[in-house]
């Protein structure tokens, strides 16, 4: 078996397929490329997989790094997924889980496609790469960028987290801030020559690390899967990736039976995919005026909308705003109740299950998976001194 | 076999015995108490460790906690053991790996003694907890108790980490300020009534916790030991943890050999355990004026001095003091070649790395684990904007 099972690349648009093996943006029609895996040639078995090393390079067969010296890594994966018996009482959901994902490189989930993202785009020749960030992804490749030796231009809101700016100037990257958002610092970072563009769903392999957060819940619970997973949504690219892996394992034959329901959650400060699901449309409407404490969910126009919006319907999932001020309430309330400081967009989560359980969406025996997709410490501001 | 094999406390000063299933500070001859463990009764194999979940619970029988529904955990230990390829190349040991305690709850080591000495009181009848702390051992005490859902008193000297305030805010702990350092802090505490105190090596078990870091160092490196170990030193209990933890591997016969050579680092600014180890003393002298940006090693006297010196002594090790300037140019440094964002306490190591192998005390060919006690993202202040 060969380390990596990876065939090529598929358009989810039109279909089109592409040469893995080279440095590759979009496909010419405009739509992010998904990595396909030769599954069937896959022999690794569960008990092999248990006695790997607890981060996300355990599961290298379906990742899309050809050789083992090329992956670049500061030890992220395999966080905790840790029972909540005190909250998920208070909510009316006893089996709640949260997977943190604070406890990994720069204390967020954006570690995970930049460790693979960075790594991949190194094996096919990458030195410099660009991006426009909200602020934590830029962070996280930065980082990556350094430990592979790669250059790295970040751009990103002013009005961004200040510590993401720090992270960006500590390992050496080049950090330029534009007075507007997300979509300002991508036409900035556009106007740029001689970087590899690694925009969300702009270079192929971000995702498939976002992917290990699906691989790592459905190994943390035995290949038995939950019954519900929420996840706040920007980009929307943590929501494919786990749907993505949930697919891939079915087809690897190590899970069945229906795929949770899977349920984006956003601010009501910025919300087009719930704008989108609930008119039942393929795709959503740039939001006007975007404006939310959790930061990073602040993404007007996200390129992979549509297929955020396809996994909600595959899995019979749905979306959901909830307000700044619920994610505060619900953010300090979850520290007091069990002593996990955690960042305004995992506590949008939070707020999410509790709504859905008043209304009944969540059932009082399910077993519901939050995400948490970052430190609290991120963001100091959130607790007044 | 039983969860935990702990026998009883002893003390290092006067070798009395105590009783371990008591509310137990110090020994009365005023010496912090040792656990014991029944080490012979343990059955546990290499390989059913390997097949254990990546936190420090895999040690269970090695740790004080006796009823598995005691265990009061965020998801703590295993943490990273990376190699540092361009960074060692460059200082000339090129098998320097770094031990990164940043990528755990509350974001430092300290929820290691936090996990194991909450779970333990909570096991012995302790509801109500009360702790001096430099800032971030009451940040992690304090998430803690607020997880096993028990009252929190926690005092700081203003200077301390404006994070840690929030933390312990946020988990709903009480917060006491002091216009002082530790030693004003500590005295606050023990005017207050009705709670234990968990000031560092008052109780038995916080050292328990910090012991796993040494447990998880030789099971990363497949139970054969590195030549040196580097610690940034303050109240010294992870030096002392380290020890007692590769003691009693070697009295469990999973290592043999000599011991790695325990360096304790600290900072100009506070180096009381390194003015001992040069004047041969067996006790620290109180340092007059501490003051390092290192300031969690901020600890002109500790109680557990004459142990760091054993433990020093015990396995060749040394002690030294590197200046605030050279830490901070090596916490940019090392960010720079390896995309790791550390905090000064770690970066202390790092410059201590330097040294030694300057003076020829570190060899070329030494296996080195550098401890990284924690997450820069705690210490903005230390990259200017
Ligand atoms: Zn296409
Ligand atoms: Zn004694």
């Amino acid at each position: 078996m060969t380390f990596s099972a990876l065939s090529h690349l598929e358009c989810p648009k039109c279909g089109q397929t592409h040469d893995a093996d080279q440095v590759i943006g979009l496909c010419p029609c405009g739509s992010p490329l998904l990595a396909r895996y030769d599954v069937p040639a896959v022999t690794l078995t569960k008990d092999e997989l248990a006695a790997r090393p607890p981060d996300l390079w355990r599961y290298h067969e379906l990742l899309p790094v050809r050789a083992p010296e090329n992956v670049v890594t500061l030890g992220e994966g395999m966080t905790p997924l840790l029972p909540l018996p005190r909250y998920g009482r208070e909510v009316g959901v006893e089996r709640l889980l949260m997977k943190d994902e604070g406890l990994i490189p720069t204390g967020t989930f954006k570690a995970r496609g930049a460790a693979v993202g960075v790594s991949r785009a190194y094996e096919v020749g990458v030195r410099r790469i660009a991006m426009p960030t909200n602020g934590n992804a830029g962070s996280s490749w930065a980082a990556y960028a350094a430990r592979a030796g790669m250059a790295a231009l970040i751009s990103m809101p002013v009005a961004a987290p200040e510590i993401c700016r720090r992270e960006v100037k500590v390992v050496g990257a080049e950090l330029h801030l534009v007075d507007g958002l997300i979509g300002d610092a991508a036409a900035f970072i556009r106007e740029q020559e001689g970087y590899f563009d690694v925009s969300t769903l702009k270079e192929p392999y971000r995702i498939e690390g976002k992917k290990t957060m699906g691989l790592e819940i459905a190994e943390q619970l035995g290949w038995q899967l939950p019954d519900v997973i929420l996840y706040p949504t920007g980009g929307g690219v943590g929501i494919i990736g786990i749907w993505k892996a949930l697919v891939e394992l079915r087809e690897l034959g190590w899970i069945d039976g229906p795929l949770p329901r899977l349920v984006a959650v956003q601010s009501t400060g910025c919300a087009p995919i719930v704008q989108a699901y609930e008119k039942g449309l393929p795709e959503s409407e740039p939001w006007p005026d975007a404006k939310t404490i959790a930061f990073g969910i602040t993404v007007p126009k996200a390129l992979g909308d549509f297929l955020v919006l396809q996994a909600i319907a595959d899995t019979d999932g749905c979306a959901v705003a909830v307000d700044d001020e619920t994610i505060l309430a619900e953010q300090h309330h979850l520290a007091r109740l069990e002593g996990a400081f955690i960042c305004p967009e995992g506590a949008a989560t939070f707020a999410a299950v509790r709504r859905l359980r008043e209304s009944g969406w969540i059932r009082a025996d399910d077993q519901v998976v939050a995400l948490n997709t970052g430190l609290g410490l991120k963001y100091p501001e959130t607790v007044p001194l």
